[in-house]
């Protein structure tokens, strides 16, 4: 009886503990995977596959058309100045001449080998987490019997999905045989079909065989791919045999771009001021910082404005919609853009400079039609200086693929296309420090506080790929007036301290944009007009 | 003579003005588009041509196969709560159950109505910025004479490529054609072969012919396209025709991704000081924040240390390498983060608490080494607390394709794999408050100013499919014991003040995870055990 009692406690303690523990082995498979190589297997089996396809007619001449080929940038790319044809004065206004800068030349010898050694190692890694499978070259052959999805086949991770379209037409082979194979998923089948044997159910190769062709071809609308070796964002490349017919296709494997919407609030309209924040840097003009202030309060008295400080000594500015930050001093105009922007709580950020003035011609309500009716994720209005001269700074960046060295930047004036619809807009790549763009996407971006006071252009090269970007030339904000400052008996002693501090600094810290785009762009030369 | 002099004046003056307009016009092609609608038509086309491909096969039956349908997604998703198996004491720790939450019902009615119009609304524009043709299922048809690429042909905004690997084989139509046709560019030819006929040059459809055949396909070699409708980030259909047989590829149109590198500087060696910024944000709690750097400082001594700082009425907090920005008050813990790694101009930036302890066990160089090893974004740690509990808070998040109403978030503790060659890391999706990752990584998805205190996994949701994350259990940094402040004898003022703003004080302006579940990232429901 006391052993048995002991037994019986003794059973009640193990048993359940030994189910737990038989629960907690069965949940967990755990593999290990190395992450350290890339997809490096993948691109090389799809480039062995992808041979020229008709070596045979090498033999067969061609006379090349010059004004397309050269337009081909086949073997890297070169920035090339304009030659000078003739010069006379105001010959660079109206006609523009082409600058280039080799981005090299500004590094002397010694610290130019160790960035190159630097960036080139950073490049390496960095196209390793950036490529996958699904970048690759693949070429579907002609007079093949399979059918298959070539694009649009995507599972999100650990997740699993019908592959769509593939099937076999005839071929010679009785009775018919099919192999699928993966690398970072395993194939099963949601139905059987009998007629059909599968065997590698489970497994990263399947085998599908049966004497009837349709039986087959029925089969195959049921098998699935899991997806088991985790990434968020990557791609498998699954074989499709049939004998000595192969094919090729990609499936994506990534969850999808998330959503990130704003909302104005159950309890309120759909306004600027519930829609947009204004957001502007700030260093010492206090007095002009107030009148841009008062000036959009006139139009918009109450939507909300963040203002970055880095002031030595800063100064509170208070108000109804007012969220004013202090950061150490002298940490630049960049830095200030990325703070400013990391606040805002709205659908869209208004960027303004703390020396503009808003008029009656500062409608915000049409920059808000337009990124609430387009696909534009920035629009950039135009400045007027007291002279009445307003600018627009529209510019069209375009970039070509180089070597080692790095690539080719281009900065032109200019615009894409015309906007339908929305007269006096226009698509272009940079614009004007006025602009109001939807909050992700400028969070996404972002300002570089690497940079210090310079470097406008910086933001948008940044942005190539991301940011759609429009210009509208008759959303205008007032510049105050500099005249009385740039005279030197018409500088206030702010007007002096702000001008040696901005023009004259030398912050050791700082970097300048030509530095970046070599070292953190990856170009090794820049042409502008 | 005097007319003549007028005369000659005059044509000084108007040939150069001449001129100038001529340049001015020839150069400037200018077209409009409409950026309203998003690629509605080239989809349409494709799915017109995604048909059953054997919908004579429908007849033939199947059994299915529940395990593996079942996990298969196809109408939608749900959130299921675990039925709860047996209640007994600690069956939650031993046996986690899995709740579930659906999102609609946080909010009233009145509310909730509006909030759904303006979120599909939202939902119906995102779509329409984000979907290229280049998602769109497409299928190689079998036995078709066309080859052509399938995947991998891109080119850059207004750039021309030559399109790789098309080719037709043997049909039966003397002369042969071939067929090219495009939406979003034009073709060309980078050469002629003679005897091939082709019409179409610098259009958006082109046509080749000739009697031979191995002509056309070595005239085909040449075809070039050139993107003429600007986008920064778009896929462009091509339609392939010979005869009856027709195929369509995509060709993505987009600037690459933009690289970010960073480097340590010229003179600067490559260690934690100079790849490293500390990131954190304090409130009131000076002294913690103090115990906190001083920990650092004996380990890193010249690391900069970032602090976000929304006390009502701030302290400075000064010393070597140390950054301190003001905010107004009580913005937020991720108003404060994400103001603090904005700010960040290192490679990595780790993010602590104002109340850790570095201690020996807090090895950052382990951290980096997996980031430069590696292809993860972000790694975390683990917070070992005064008992010597030690907590990783490791979490795997998937989601699942809904309906109109919105998305399935599945929200489990765990991992997905060891890490190969990094013994005690494994890859995850979210982490606990003690991490390090890459600084350009971070600002992308970046912290929402939105949520106030709470909602440590919404960054990690907000980040699926961008970051690649990681977790090492032994690295691990110290949490200064909470369990005085938490005695109400052994609360100081301050911890007094600190706890009742943190866990009782409400903030009309901020929501919570659940609303931007809901309203931002587009989901209707959540499970989590």
């Amino acid at each position: 009886m006391h052993c048995t009692k002991k037994g019986v406690a003794a059973l009640l303690v193990i048993s359940p503990l030994t189910a737990l523990l038989f629960y907690h082995w069965t949940s967990y498979r755990v593999t290990s995977i190395n992450i350290q190589q890339g997809p490096v297997s993948l691109k090389v089996l799809l480039e062995e596959r992808i041979q020229n396809p008709h070596p045979k007619n090498d033999h067969i001449p061609y006379r090349i058309k010059e004004s397309i080929s050269k337009s081909l940038t086949i073997n890297g790319c070169v920035c090339e100045a304009d030659k000078p044809v003739m010069k006379f004065p105001f010959s660079q206004l109206l006609f523009p001449q082409v600058s280039a800068t080799q981005l090299h030349a500004i590094f002397t010898d010694s610290v130019l080998q160790k960035a190159k050694k630097y960036r080139n190692q950073e490049y390496q890694r960095y196209r390793k987490r950036e490529s996958t499978a699904a970048d690759s070259l693949i070429l579907s052959e002609a007079n093949s019997p399979l059918q298959y999805p070539t694009q649009g086949v995507e599972v999100r991770p650990t997740r699993t999905i019908l592959i769509p379209g593939k099937s076999l037409l005839a071929n010679n082979e009785i009775p018919h045989h099919v192999h699928l194979t993966a690398s970072l998923g395993t194939f099963n089948i949601a139905a059987q079909v009998d007629g059909v044997k599968v065997s590698g159910e489970g497994e990263m190769q399947v085998h599908l065989m049966s004497p009837s062709l349709a039986l087959l071809n029925r089969q195959l609308e049921f098998v699935t791919y899991t997806n088991t070796r985790f990434h968020p964002n990557t791609a498998d490349v699954v074989q499709f045999k049939a004998g000595v017919f192969q094919a090729s296709f990609t499936i994506k494997i990534r969850h999808p771009t998330m959503p990130k919407f704003y909302n104005p609030g159950p309890n309120q309209e759909y306004n600027v001021s519930t829609l947009v924040t204004i957001a502007t840097k700030t260093f010492l003009r206090y007095d002009k910082l107030q009148d841009l202030i008062d000036s959009i309060r006139q139009f918009y008295p109450m939507v909300t404005i963040i203002i970055a400080d880095d002031t030595k000594e800063p100064k509170p500015v208070t108000g109804p919609y007012i969220q004013h930050y202090i950061m150490p001093f002298g940490k630049g105009w960049f830095a200030g853009r990325n703070l400013a922007v990391s606040q805002v709580t709205t659908k869209y950020v208004l960027w303004v400079d703390d020396d503009f003035i808003f008029t009656s011609s500062t409608k915000l309500e049409k920059m808000v039609d337009l990124l609430e009716g387009t696909t534009l994720d920035l629009v950039g209005g135009a400045v007027r200086e007291v002279t009445g001269y307003t600018a627009t700074y529209r510019h069209i960046l375009t970039t070509d693929a180089g070597d080692d060295e790095g690539d080719c930047l281009h900065i032109r004036t200019g615009f894409h296309h015309d906007i339908e619809g929305f007269p006096g807009c226009v698509i272009t790549d940079a614009v004007i420090n006025f602009f109001m763009a939807r909050t992700e996407k400028i969070q996404q971006v972002g300002f570089d506080p690497r940079l210090a006071r310079v470097g406008h252009l910086a933001f948008f090269i940044d942005g190539l790929g991301s940011l759609h970007v429009g210009s509208c030339d008759d959303v205008i904000v007032s510049h105050a007036s500099k005249i009385k400052a740039m005279l030197p008996w018409g500088q206030s002693e702010i007007d002096e301290a702000y001008s040696k501090f901005r023009y004259h600094s030398n912050q050791e810290s700082s970097v300048n944009e030509y530095d970046l785009y070599y070292l953190k762009n990856h170009f090794k030369c820049v042409t502008s007009d």
